[in-house]
């Protein structure tokens, strides 16, 4: 018999697309600052990161963060150039970014209710409690979760934490992710499982972590579509 | 013997200081504003919280969002003159909230040593889960209460949510706050008793209920001080 008994989910980027948002998101705010400087000469993208970087600690993830911090790099790169009308449009950009319809990624649906019939399911994701709110009831499949679990960091203790609470060994827990930082190491690390299914763009912040690649407990798949298979095979190899 | 078995407590403005440092970024960001126009004939406060009320849909409540809102309504009072400078100065007030130390209300927690040493209590709050949960952080007596729940709008559905989830009918609970809103009205509709703490100040927002004086599972006090005495009378008249 299988050891393994609880599957975790992630869901930005795992479940729906989210950061290829975040991606145009930026491409129109180098539109937007382009209008007063050069964007190589100024090095918006990484003043930009670094802003983001420094204001995590007080924001935490999520859009009105990104769109605070892109404002107030916005400011900056322009040397305090910028008029209110575009940054009217950085609160807009922002505002679109919420409103965005949930895109289910393809083969996910499937996915998880094949897994879902076979062991328990929880969504365990990170960011802005509204936000992710307002896209688990809109993904339409949440019933299939035994828990929704939205927290401001996915690490270690948060993991651990998460155990406890299900009152289940590490040892019996694999997690589905597209992020190493977030969804993988953390998991690995306490003993449990991973599933790594990249996404083809990645926000480097959560590329900030390194996992071997033959490390024992994981599998690394290219989509949903291998998912069912993947859960399996560690449920075979743990069992 | 008591039917009551659970207190719940509300955080901001219940057990610690909030709404007074959004009175005084309010100040400040008028006093921002002012420099671009007259406050009384741009009706600013009110604009203000135009733009607020109909960004929650959006932002739901927190310290971002609302800056986030006051971006935006400075771009549209100042009929897009305002100075990016100043714009900065609208970021930096929101940085300031968050970086706030938490400041306990005059006797809250030996209050709620006193009530936790009979009931069973619980830590009810909405708004930004990251900042909330560094205030639960910082407040020195998290460990008193039996769950925290950091949730995005205190309404009847989420009430009946986290009840089911406690498994315990409304009529064993008592919930504690500032708010007629979000502490009082729900809990008091679904069956439940409420104690209300008026607090100095309250976002208009949150005083957009209305519940009779003489409801029967209602008691109103002044301060922190009398909430021991509050909960036994309660407990009793339930018992």
């Amino acid at each position: 018999m299988s050891e393994i008994q609880l599957v975790g989910f992630d869901a930005d980027d795992t479940l729906w697309r989210s950061q290829d948002y975040f991606d145009d998101a930026q491409i129109e705010f180098e539109r937007i600052v382009g209008a007063y400087v050069d964007l190589r000469d100024a090095r918006v993208q990484e003043r930009l990161y670094e802003v983001e970087k420094r204001n995590i600690a007080l924001f935490g993830y999520g859009v009105k963060g990104m769109v605070l911090s892109m404002i107030e790099a916005a400011v900056d790169i322009t040397g305090q150039r910028i008029a209110a009308n575009d940054v009217h449009r950085i609160v807009e950009l922002g505002k679109s970014l919420l409103r965005h319809p949930v895109e289910l990624l393809p083969g996910i649906r499937e996915a998880v209710e094949s897994i879902a019939a076979d062991f328990d399911v929880v969504l365990i994701t990170k960011g802005d409690l509204f936000h992710q709110e307002a896209k688990v009831r809109q993904c339409g499949f949440a019933d299939l979760f035994r828990r929704i679990e939205i927290v401001s960091e996915k690490d270690n203790a948060t993991y651990a934490r998460l155990l406890e609470e299900f009152e289940l060994p590490a040892q019996r827990f694999v997690m589905v992710g597209n992020s190493l930082r977030s969804d993988i190491a953390p998991v690995l690390e306490l003993g449990g499982w991973g599933i790594h299914v990249p996404y083809h763009t990645t926000w480097s912040h959560e590329n900030e972590a390194t996992v071997a690649d033959d490390a024992p407990r994981l599998r690394r798949i290219a989509s949903a579509h291998e998912l069912p298979a993947a859960v399996s095979d560690l449920a075979a190899q743990a069992g």
